[in-house]
């Protein structure tokens, strides 16, 4: 690989891409040359990009040429015809679809929770790394100290989760949907099935008919095991959409294997990385998608013992089995643009 | 007792008083004389009721007079001074507050579950009559035919609860709030002290500094406990406000004692009052809160096996320990004014 990189984007004008290239410039990542592919529908237009226009190609196999880096931004079909290509071609992929998420020849990596398994694929100088589901990752980043110290054996999530994860178009209809209603008219729906303005609905991915269980849910039970390297790990989650525009919000129960004192676990989240605790009880302030909005951590707060599972006494301390904790982070960066531009940075240093 | 009986309601002009006045006229309930309490603010105004006009009276302790029936919709501290006044006088007081809840001799009542908790009062002819949380009320609903028939051991709730819940000048931010962000501006918070437009927020209600428990959690763990009779039931709860405008949702996972298998758990939920099961898989058609808003029945979905607990095979079939259920209900009309009306009915049948 030449230093700095010579780096595509795959999907550049999407909510995704546009955050990327924003990350790239904010975190100096190191870049020879940029060029952005997107559909036909977007190519020949241009992008300013620090002040500097880019003209957006269309995404052929043609198009995966002299790269170093690729970002796939786009979907997993467009990640399936052209990241196996790009990695032939001996660069790096990062890619943000779930096209190669359970693929064991590509690593899902939070590079908080599991850096190690870039190791082969650094090895090689190329081939593709899959950047996971964004409740997976935002879940993991706070679940990950935890783990380590004391143990998981069961995780219960209920999401509440941005329009941003449907993409731009999504985010444009929440706005003009509520903006309508406020209007005293009933808009019908285009991108959700459901109405998303001032209400919340089961999320919109395709449901399992024998299990009940949706694809983004069946993702983050994948995934999240695959992370840790645990497939017994007990895991149930129920996504839901909420009208926030670009960050996620989790509300978590967990079970540990060793029962701790709630101030060992707040002592695991402190200084773990990525993560900020927002927890003051007497202020009422915990993490909310707004204050995780723009920002790279992963908020957790709401730390506290689940009472409703076991708990021992040892040496004057109560020792609980189960915690709750409330997690917000920004979709579009920690959830998507951010980690993959993390697992870049890993993979070029 | 004369029937039918002369009513008042504290609180009229509230959302939940508001909501009571059209629920009495929806369900034709007899009513001799309707006298509208409010605090000195509303006193004097006038209020059309099918087409009459009410003038608003002061809620002093002299108002609380020639009365069968009291609804009270006001706070607890109001609801303190004048319904034991009410009681005393030889009315019935069905009270919305928290104020009565866990006083051992006002019944907490959600008709559905425990009418029979109603014998004691109606055998006085007068006394009050407690309106559980909303929360409490629309979870006990879809999860009292199931423990009827399966037992019930743990309970983990999170909530995504309207603005309607903290009352109607709640709704009223909600709305300029969400109009002024979609302006560009950013407007200061007045009535919760988190933004609500396009956020979620945990609970905006005190929290416990030994617990970290919210007080909504607390009602939810020590109503739901008592309205179910069994103070050992293990429950847990993580409250949060969402851009909703009057109708709760609900993620719930519980856990039997007998395990099940998911048809018994549908058989259990089909024909239970108060119930309407609304889970489409194949058309992602499952409860919103826009579904249940102006509506008097508890919407239940998502109802499917929590794999993350224990399950067992017999005579072929898989019963499971664990499951899932998504749960929504008008927060003014199942959640408050509607149960408190079905308590009335009771009372005075």
């Amino acid at each position: 690989m030449t230093t700095p990189p010579r780096i595509a984007i795959l999907g550049a004008t999407g909510a995704v891409g546009l955050e990327l290239i924003e990350i790239l410039r904010q975190r100096a990542f190191p870049v020879a040359s940029l060029r952005l592919l997107a559909s036909a529908r977007s190519a020949g237009e241009t992008l300013d990009i620090q002040g500097k226009p880019h003209t957006i190609e269309e995404a052929t196999p043609d198009a995966i040429r002299d790269l170093d880096l690729l970002f796939g931004c786009a979907s997993a079909d467009a990640a399936r015809e052209l990241a196996p290509l790009a990695a032939e071609r001996g660069a790096y992929v990062v890619d943000n679809s779930s096209a190669f998420r359970m693929n064991p020849d590509c690593p899902l990596v939070v590079p908080e929770v599991n850096p190690e398994a870039l190791a082969t694929l650094r090895a090689k100088g190329a081939g593709i790394a899959a950047n996971p589901n964004c409740s997976t990752i935002i879940a993991t980043v706070a679940l990950a100290p935890i783990r380590r110290r004391f143990g998981l054996q069961r995780v219960n999530i209920a999401t509440y989760q941005a329009a941003s994860g449907a993409g731009k178009p999504a985010m444009e209809e929440l706005e003009s949907q509520t903006r309508a209603v406020l209007e005293g008219d009933d808009p019908e729906p285009r991108i959700f099935a459901e109405p998303c303005a001032f209400n919340v609905f089961s999320h919109d991915s395709p449901v399992d008919p024998d299990t009940g269980r949706n694809v983004e849910e069946q993702k983050m039970i994948d995934e999240m095991r695959r992370i840790f390297d645990d497939p017994a790990l007990r895991i149930a989650a129920t996504c839901v959409r909420v009208p926030v525009r670009r960050a996620h919000a989790e509300a978590v129960t967990i079970t540990l294997t060793e029962p701790a004192a709630e101030s060992d676990i707040r002592a695991a989240l402190q200084d773990a990385p990525g993560v900020r605790i927002i927890d003051d009880r007497a202020g009422n302030d915990f993490p909310t998608p707004l204050k995780a909005s723009g920002t790279d951590q992963t908020l957790v707060g709401r730390i506290r013992p689940d009472e409703s599972q076991d708990s021992i006494e040892r040496d004057g301390a109560t020792l609980h089995r189960g915690y709750h904790l409330f997690i917000c982070a920004d979709q579009l960066r920690k959830g998507a643009a951010l980690n993959a531009v993390q697992i870049a940075e890993l993979l070029i240093r």
